[in-house]
């Protein structure tokens, strides 16, 4: 796939606002110069060169952490060149990152540190458009997006998926890569992909290119958690892993201990690829069933009067077996539980031809997926019609403090009010933008929203929400605005004095503010 | 209820064979009136009356704990009366306490110790016939079965449950019961029960009887695991707990305090019984719901030929999260886990006229119930048509070592073997009958079963399978036998070495036996 050299004019917005002028070709085929002499020094230094493609949420951190290895004698391990495409959704990541700052805020300091410190102290850490820098890469890190095209979709024959950027971007390693490198693919893929896509795609670029042997590949998938633990969540954590042959198997663990702390989170290698593609499937679509497995019980404790967060709390007590059972919530969002068990039954399903259904599985990804419709029953319960009637929403990313809108729950519940009639307003504290959605404004001004709301639901919770006082809310709050708590925001002082000054309320899971009649 | 003057020439036979005459009206009005004496008695040294109506798994191992538990100077804190039918299903339980012996052999060594020291030694533990006994009790205890009619019922509407005999418990205590006395429901029992069943009809004995007040009642379920910590389980274990009003809870949290580790497990007070009833319930249902959701991939593992075992092990590291994920295996047994969920969705339906469905939850009982025809369907790969074919089924017992045959999954797997019109030996070296099914006898002489068989299944994990050698099998196993295990009995190297000596093999979660032909 060669990058399609774009008009010196397009521009590249990122989502905090300011835009990056795409370079021509003259401009990148100087830069590429100028970082091919670099790298050349840091090998004569002793460093191997990783090339890590795709700097999205995992790929970013990723090239930070590589960065950041030191060899036992101190010194820089690697020289780090993140790439992306030269196009207006990807180039501002490259445009970031050339500028010593991380595409993505996050609220883990440690991210913005190594990234400022790698480009702009030891100088480690590049990024470019040019695919050419495969070829001077002993390590290619795959991190590149592989998606369904519509998460919506649960039925295991209707699931599409959307495989072409992904084999784009293999393509592109093979028309470059050195016949010694290690392609390490992250990316998250249906089981098989490795073996039947990745190994096809480069073997024939090896026979293209008349290079010698087989290509080096691994697959050892990442486990990146979005938070105050971003770059720990990489560097400090279990690795699974798998490599094509022993090989590869061999050059993956070398890396993965040049670059994660395995003394203390040991890299474990499994038996084959397609074991370590499903593990990453079958880890994060466990994580979806238990959410959605609450969310039955959510449903029944409401009716019931009771209370399940505390019934939930006092089941956690048991160690081992249920410390993990989930809390009543809004809804799921992110990357990768929206979608991972639809990988899995595409590759049932298209790959394997098997009839076999993760029939439960999927169905957890449905109720998961329609979870917000039921934090929009409660407000219709307190407000009746929605038309006409002005609704704050307070959450747009889907997890507290971090500004990541992908698949966020909060969409599902935004296009419904619009859809009844309601005047939506959107609020979030730390994301001021809605990438995907530039149609929906954010607000920042919470007090300006909740005047003029009749209704109010707290859908994610950001310390914003969850430090509000009662007076501080009653000081915003039209004097009959009616609220819906559906992510445990408000406790039950708070819910019981607001109700005392007039307001009606419901929660999602807390059953027993209806036996207390907060909804009257 | 009043109980029935059976025949003095009935017969209650226990599990190990031993039959037990029913006594007769007489015998047992002395033995009441001897056991009043020995109450007046206990009651002069300062202890207190529990009775333990119902004395099953959970009442039995209740009953030896509250007998050993002490008062801070060490003495005795409680005399305690085991309670049973007078029938030929209820009677020998009554009998073997009386003789100082535990009714159920357990894996758990304390379980005979505190039987036979409260009984022989003590002499603070007795057992009866007579509901008179709930009369002089300051505590009852209720443990007697509430169960489903069909747990293979799946469908909210269709979910028959047995309250009689519940209700009949509950009316023999209040014919009895002191106003003052608390009743202590221990029985798992659908969300509202201790509300709506056991107060009203508490409250029309308190009315017939001229008591004043209102019954004290609380629930607070047990958390009985059989296995080798069996009295832990309840002693050393945390409890949750609810009281219909703040004196019932506050006599069922001194209650707990006597008996359990409360200092190391401290007990939690639910808000209501109706949340104590579901947490229970809840905590099952997740339990049963995280089984079936690892069957649905065990099918696809194999059929891609992965060993679910080590990815499952690769995931488990993740501790908080992912720690508790279960390994594939033969099916699912027991008492609790088979139909908790039911009486969840019996109560919305029933009791709360709801029409809510627990949908993915009632479909994880199906999947479970269901689990082992997969067992059966490797056996049919390997063997073909079973007619005629002799198969010994290796392990009754639902849980390692542990004689406890409730619905056991091996049961389906006998049925739909036989039906096929396989000879089939069942084996199990820690239970010797099959008191639900008569009709089948176990055998004890695995060489007996093994020289006969064209095929065997590994169904539970007993150390008596687990640490069978290669050799010791060989020389067990006719030449060409076939072998499915369904509970990871067999590592690697002895499926290998067993494959190379003839035998054919195929595992549930074992994909990667197939990818090495070991089923050819």
């Amino acid at each position: 796939m060669a990058i399609p050299p774009p008009a010196e004019t397009a521009g590249s917005t990122a989502p905090d606002g300011r835009s990056y002028p795409i370079p021509g070709a003259g401009a990148v085929a100087k830069t590429l110069e100028n970082l091919k002499a670099k790298a050349q020094s840091w090998r004569k230094r002793g460093a191997q060169v990783v090339a890590v493609q795709g700097l999205g949420f995992v790929g970013t951190a990723m090239a930070a952490v590589v960065a950041d290895a030191r060899t036992p004698a101190g010194e820089p391990a690697f020289h780090v060149i993140g790439t992306d495409l030269a196009t207006p959704s990807g180039y501002w990541k490259v445009a970031k990152i050339q500028e010593g700052d991380s595409p993505f805020p996050s609220p883990d300091p440690d991210l913005d540190h190594l990234i400022a410190r790698a480009v702009r102290e030891t100088g480690n850490l590049d990024a470019t458009v040019s695919e050419e820098v495969y070829g001077w890469a002993d390590v290619i890190v795959v991190d590149v997006p592989l998606d369904v095209e519509d998460r919506t979709i649960c039925e295991a024959a209707a699931i599409q998926l959307d495989l072409a950027p992904f084999e784009a971007a293999i393509r592109a390693i093979g028309r470059h890569m050195r016949a010694d490198a290690l392609v390490f693919v992250e990316t998250t893929v249906p089981m098989g992909t490795t073996r039947q896509t990745v190994l096809p795609l480069l073997q024939e670029a090896f026979r293209q290119r008349g290079l010698p042997g087989q290509p080096l590949v691994a697959h050892a998938y990442e486990r990146v958690m979005p938070g105050p633990r971003y770059v720990d969540s990489i560097r400090r954590f279990w690795r699974s892993f798998a490599g094509l042959d022993e090989a590869s198997a061999a050059r993956a663990r070398t890396f993965l201990e040049a670059i994660t702390d395995t003394e203390h989170f040991p890299a474990r290698e499994l038996a084959d690829t397609t074991a370590s593609e499903m593990a990453k499937l079958l880890e994060n679509s466990y994580r979806a069933m238990n959410i959605a497995f609450i969310h039955e019980w959510t449903l029944a404790a409401e009716e019931l009067g009771i209370n399940l967060f505390e019934v939930v709390d006092s089941i956690r007590v048991r160690k081992g077996t249920h410390d993990n059972m989930r809390y009543p919530g809004f809804g799921v969002g992110g990357y990768c539980l929206t979608k991972d068990s639809l990988l899995a039954q595409w590759s049932l399903t298209r790959r394997f031809h098997s009839t076999h259904q993760l029939r439960t599985t999927l169905e957890a990804l449905r109720i998961n997926y329609e979870m917000p419709r039921h934090t929009l029953a409660l407000l219709r319960q307190l407000l009746g019609d929605l038309r006409g009637r002005v609704v704050t929403v307070c959450g747009l990313s889907y997890l507290a403090e971090v500004p990541d809108t992908r698949n966020t729950p909060t969409e599902l519940l935004v296009d419904e009010l619009l859809a009844e009639g309601a005047e939506v307003l959107l609020h979030d504290p730390v994301t001021r933008r809605w990438p995907e959605r530039p149609d929906i404004p954010v607000e920042t001004d919470l007090k300006a929203c909740l005047q003029r709301s009749d209704g109010v639901v707290l859908a994610i919770p950001h310390g914003a929400y969850t430090s509000l006082t009662v007076e501080h809310l009653l000081s915003m709050l039209k004097p009959d605005a009616k609220l819906v708590d559906a992510q445990n925001i408000l406790d039950d002082v708070k819910a019981g004095a607001l109700h005392a000054r007039g307001h009606r309320l419901l929660g999602v899971g807390k059953g027993h503010w209806r036996t207390k009649g907060y909804e009257r």
